[in-house]
Formats: C-alpha cells, structure tokens, sequence
C-alpha cells in the first residue's frame, strides 16, 4: 500500500534481477527504512532478527533467500544449506517452512543450470499469490462494509476497530484484517479505524498506526482498555481482527486480548469478524481453548516499553518496579460463538464446522 | 502497609506537630521518596501536581492543609483563603471539596486560639476514619477469600484479578480493593495477586505492584489484554477492582478496561467484586452507561510511556507514529448485571438497587 505518495510492497526484487530490497520494520513507526539483501546470511538476520514479520512475509522472504542461494550456487548441497540455515532461524513459523518446502522440492526438479531464473520466477509466484489471496479476503470483506456504510448517512465513516497488526506490513500488501479496509478506501466509502495499541508489543501503535497514517486511511489509536468502552457508545460498527491459526470449529487464536473484545462485541451487538487465508485453518484441531498450546514470551516485553526518546533515539523504558515479575501469554483463543463470520479468499463462513464445511467441501 | 520491613501510612503528622510527611508518588516504582509538607503552598503542589493521589488521601491531605493554614494564622480570613487555594488545586475532587467544608464549619464554630490544635486533631480522624473505613472494606471482602481459601488445596493460592491501583497509596491505608488480600495475607491464607499494568497511564504496573512487593504478596505483572486468556483457563479465582463512582443501580464506573474484564469473569464464572467506601455510590445516577459522562483524557497519555531509562533517569519514549491521533478515555461503566457484589463497609451488596437498598434503608 501506499507510504506517502509511492505504493509499497514490503519486499521486491531490484533492477538488477538479483539482490531484494525490504522494508527493516524494526524502526517503524519512528523511520522508515529499506534495506538491500544480498546473500542468504543476509535474509537470515532480517526473518532471525524479525526485520521482516509477519507469516506470508516471512514466507516470501524465505523463497528469495532460496533465490539468492541459488544464483551463487546451484548445487543440491547449496539448496540444503539453505533450506536448513533459514529454517533455523524461526523454527516455528510454518509459513517459513512451507516456503522452504515448496522451493526446494520445485527446484530439485530441474537441472542446475535452470535453478537460480526459476527460482526467482517462483518466489515472485508466490509473492504474487499471496497479494491475490488478500485482495480476494478484502473483496470479501468489502461487502460487509458496504452494506454497513449502505445504513449510514452520507459521508458517515463506517467506524471498524482492530487489534494487533494483520496488516500489509505482514503480508506482501493488503494485508488480512486491513484488507478490506483498504479496498473500501479505494472505492470511495468513509472508513475510520480504531487501532488498538495492542500491549505488550504494541504492533497496533508501531505498525498499524503507521500503516493506515501512509496510506492515509482515518484512524484513532486507543489502549487496548478502550474498545469496549467505545462499543458501549456505539462507536464501533463492526471489529475486524486477524488470526495465527483457526480451528475447523471456527475458534480463533490470535494476539492477546482478541477475546476480550470479542467479548465486548458480542455485549454490544457489534459484527466481529475475522480475516484469514484458508491455509491458516488447521483441520486437525477442534477446541482452541483445550487444545491450542500458548505461547509464554519474556516477561520483559511487559515490564519494558520501547519509542523514540526526546532525542530522537530509539529507547526502552522499565514501567514496573525490579523484581515484579510478569507473565506474557502472547496469544488467545476467541471461541466460535463470539465470531460473526471468517473472512476467507474464498467467501465469508460461519465460525463453525458447519460453515467451514460448506465453504470448503473438499474438507468433508 | 509495609514498605520492606517498616509500616507506612500514606500520610502523617511529624513528632514536630506541626509539618506533615507524605510519600511522593510521581516517583513510583522507581524511587521511594518521603517529602516534608510545611506550608499551605507545599499541600496544593502536592495535590495539584499529583505527588498525592486518589480520592480519600486528597482529602486528608487538604485537610492537614487546612491544620496548617490554621497555625499560622487562625482568622477567618485564612480559612475562607485555605479553602479557596486548596479547592483550586483539583476542582473536580468531591473528596476535597468535603474535606475542605468539614474543617470549615468544624473550625467556624471555635475560638481562633483553639483553631490551630483543633484542626490538626480533625484532620488526624478524618485520617482514622478512613484507615477504620478500609479496614471494614477488608473485613467484609476477606469472607470471600476464605470460602475461595477453604475450596483450595493445602498451600494453593487463591488468585485474584486487580484493576488499576485501588491501593493503599490512594488512601490513607490498606487501601479499598487490596484491603481483603491484605488482611488475608495477615491472616495467613496464600494469595496471590494479578496485577493488570492498566494502560494507559500504568497504574497497576507502577503502583499496585510496588505495594504487593512493598508488603511482600505474591503477585505478577500482566497487561491489560491476557486476563481473559488467564479467566479461560482457570487461573484466576476472584476479581476485585475500586470504582470512582456507583450508581444506585450497581452500575460501576472505574478506571477503562474494567468492564472487559467484568465481560471475561462473567464469560468464565468468575466472581467480580467491586470495593467500595459507601459515600461514593451516588444516589441520584441509576443508569451509568447512559448517565455519566466518561472524562476524556489527553492523548499523549496513550501515545507516550513513562519509566526508567537504561540511565537510571525517569524518561518518556513515543510509541506510536507522529500525527497518528489518539483517544484517551479515562473511565467505563460495568454494569451491575456483570457484578457479583458491591464490597462495603457495612457488608457485601447485591449490585442491584434492590441490594443496595438492603444494606443501605435510610436511602429508600
């Protein structure tokens, strides 16, 4: 999406057909840089040192690792190497794997000679197939805002809020949640965002502030605390959120405190619906609740908030006293019952193994 | 409550009978600091600037203000100017505005030469009477925590939820909703305590957290969103939070975020009590959603963060983008279909007017 007056991609092949520019999201809000990958050690700090976040990205990101392996060596050995030094680097992200997975297995395939061009070609495919995927969940979503901004008076914005970042900043543009968001923009309807800060890592007031600001989308960042407040007073037209992982019962586990203003939707009648590529749905599991393990991150993200200092620096801050310890459950689950509806690439279902079922009948 | 090995008062009268000691709490968690107040000026800094805060310990406060006003010179003339000064300081307090009016007509009623030794006897009990008040709060909640105890096995915690920073330091002791851990603690029954950081402005984190450490109670810092998440799976045993105001109704109005947490508990069959001093139900209020208006706040308070630099300094960083704007409303409204019971002085009521009515039958 846009920054300014450029439309963006978070990650893009250059002129010279070899080295990949990203945008080092470690900065933002506070500076926006672009930084040139040149070889595969270079990849694995920026997905290690999470420059490049978010799953679909993460993936892309991969993919043009494998590229940039195979143009300085094309030999299977090289293609392990690669595969092995960039799955390490997030062991658990399967959207890493995936990528890995899906290069590795096409490029064995052809002669060394044809690897490296190839390469590029599919890591660009895929790329591509992940801003297609989003833009068919925005269409889809699309059609909820439009019937909501249809009841409004004119020039009303149609008032949606949101947690975390489900953003293009984690994807390659459009991004999940927002996408819907942006193609409403695009076609003319008044939309106004609530971004909840999302503590403890604040990716709603680093990323997605940031995001809706360049793209110049209206929005208002609130403390987490806020949403449910603000539903209560009718501020709140519908709540769109994104998710890690789905189960084939509708739950959603996304970042910490989705439930809770899922809660608060459901109290105050407000749609709350959640955006989501259908890879993202794991069939195998059916209670979120029961059966998701979450993960427990440092305490540190807690007591420790990061900005930009009075001099400009990038800081970290203590907000607890010393030896206060702190729990960070980073995830949880939102049971189908609060769901409105999954958004999909392929249309929105009911959050249950029913509407699941229906939208994806080779699932039966 | 303790602060390591010594028990402290929010407020006291020095062995010189004359100058009045208090914490400062602008430096919480990060230094304990004691400040000397020696004048009327000294007291409406300490008040208007905030080194004092919450509603009963402003009015102690105001009322030693008043004892010194009289030592120095006990005409009417420098009561009427006491008054004047010190209400200006936070005009919206009713806590001071009482205080001021009891020792106005208390004084107005004695010789000038007895004004001096009278205020500083009045303003002693105004101070007693709310230790005395905070401590039947904490009898009264204490009954729960040990039918929540006596459930338990052997040395198992009775865990429970907090809200922003209801605290002793925003009285004069023990505090309205940590009166019962207190008191269960004393009497020996494992606790342990949730503390939500309470963004926006971290009152828990900075606050709440350093009392349960000061008096050593187990507890553990969390953000506002994974209480929820906590309640889903079965961590969390009770929640007790303050309030700035009841309606007669049972609608409560504390700090925002309180009602996503009174959804989670009510989501989860979690018991919610709310701890309150009887004189801040407000009679003429039945509905809080509707009729009370939420105090809007500045928005810097959401877009920065104080705390202790990596310099050991109190610093302040910026989280989100420059020009993102931010909404900060202060408080929200639970309504009494989310509350368990209402912790007073005189007992536990119902959330209800029916149930307040029954603890309170001169107000029928």
């Amino acid at each position: 999406m846009k920054v300014g007056a450029r439309h963006y991609h978070t990650i893009w092949l250059n002129d010279d057909g070899a080295s990949v520019d990203i945008i080092d999201q470690r900065w933002l809000p506070h500076e926006f840089r672009v930084v040139t990958l040149k070889s595969v050690d270079d990849v694995a700090v920026a997905i290690r040192d999470m420059w490049v976040r978010g799953a679909p990205l993460i993936g892309v990101t991969a993919a043009y690792g494998v590229a940039l392996a195979m143009a300085a060596d094309s030999r299977n050995t090289s293609l392990d190497a690669v595969w092995n030094t960039l799955h390490e680097t997030r062991p658990t992200a399967i959207n890493l794997r995936w990528a890995l997975d899906t290069m590795r297995s096409f490029l064995l395939e052809l002669p060394e000679s044809q690897r490296a061009e190839a390469a590029y070609r599919r890591a660009a495919a895929i790329a591509d197939e992940d801003v297609d995927l989003n833009r068919s969940i925005g269409m889809n979503g699309l059609t909820v805002i439009r019937e909501i901004a249809a009841r409004k008076k004119p020039g009303e914005p149609v008032n949606i809020l949101t947690h975390c970042n489900a953003g293009w900043l984690a994807t390659v543009d459009y991004g999940t949640a927002t996408a819907p968001i942006y193609l409403a923009a695009e076609e003319g309807i008044p939309v106004h965002v609530y971004v909840d800060e999302t503590r403890p890592r604040n990716q709603g007031a680093q990323l997605t502030a940031w995001e809706l600001k360049g793209h110049g989308i209206p929005h208002t960042l609130i403390v987490d605390n806020a949403g449910g407040h603000l539903m209560q007073h009718g501020e709140v037209d519908m709540v769109i959120v994104g998710t890690d992982r789905t189960t084939a019962s509708g739950d959603v586990c996304n970042k910490i405190g989705t439930y809770l203003k899922a809660l608060a939707a459901k109290d105050n009648n407000v749609p709350f619906y959640v955006a989501l590529p259908s890879p993202t749905i794991d069939w195998t599991v059916q209670d979120g609740v029961r059966e998701i393990p979450i993960e427990e991150r440092s305490g540190d993200e807690v007591t420790f908030v990061q900005g930009r200092g009075a001099g400009g620096e990038i800081a970290s801050v203590r907000v607890s006293p010393e030896g206060s310890p702190a729990a960070n459950p980073a995830f949880d689950v939102t049971p189908a019952r609060l769901i409105t509806g999954l958004i999909t690439e392929r249309g929105i279902a009911e959050a249950s193994p029913a509407g699941l079922k229906a939208l994806f009948p080779e699932r039966r």
